[in-house]
């Protein structure tokens, strides 16, 4: 992994999105679908809210809520961002520094990517397999 | 990070465990208080399961199970461990492949650490810091 290159580099590109009123349940379900610990949430094309495994955890588990409880009552409605050309050193530091697994990546004031601990695995890997290769 | 260097280098060691029959809502409690992702079960001294944010995603929410639920109903019983002398990039390489973020680190046949994303952002940044301050 090149830390010194743009985020974008290493983000992933395809958003997987909830709409408010979808129950967490049915969240759930597609984070387990697709194998991801993050969504943002859409209205009318705008990406409106944002949650993690952790936010369920925290907002619902803890609190014992129902697992029918609409998504817009448990999503963060701030989203914490970061501009596509950020170098992914800023943005480790960042994410290390608020604790948090997932950042929200921002091109011409719209989210185009995600980038996880998991983009980092698989950045670390991928680097591992390129050393390998020139062994 | 140096990726042949064993995962006990970089592994977590300090467990943090909750009882078989802490609640779901305890054992979140415990996850939230100590940022991770990840509990070991401990019974009389020995880990006897183990379980993620993911497994209560899928376990307790998805089915809509109470959070008073006992945590020896949703752990994992069969543990998955490597041992602490395992090159990082075998562990990496694993994790991708299995799609799970932990690993459970086993020496002379005692679990004696964890090994996670999260350590893999720690020393990621603590590369950063030892490049940088080469510069």
């Amino acid at each position: 992994m090149d830390v010194n290159a743009p985020v974008k580099v290493y983000m992933t590109r395809k958003l997987i999105g909830v709409s408010p009123d979808d129950s967490v349940k049915r969240a759930c379900e597609v984070m387990v679908e697709f194998d991801i610990g993050s969504l943002v949430v859409v209205e009318k094309n705008r990406v409106v809210g944002f949650f993690t495994k952790s936010d369920i955890i925290r907002r619902v588990v803890i609190p014992g809520l129902p697992n029918d409880t609409p998504v817009r009552e448990i999503m963060s409605g701030e989203l914490i961002t970061v501009d596509a050309n950020t170098p992914v050193r800023e943005v480790l530091d960042l994410m290390a520094k608020k604790s948090i697994k997932h950042m929200l990546i921002e091109e011409d004031g719209e989210i185009v990517g995600i980038f996880s601990l998991s983009d980092l695995l698989t950045a670390s890997r991928r680097r591992l397999e390129t050393a390998i290769a020139a062994e």
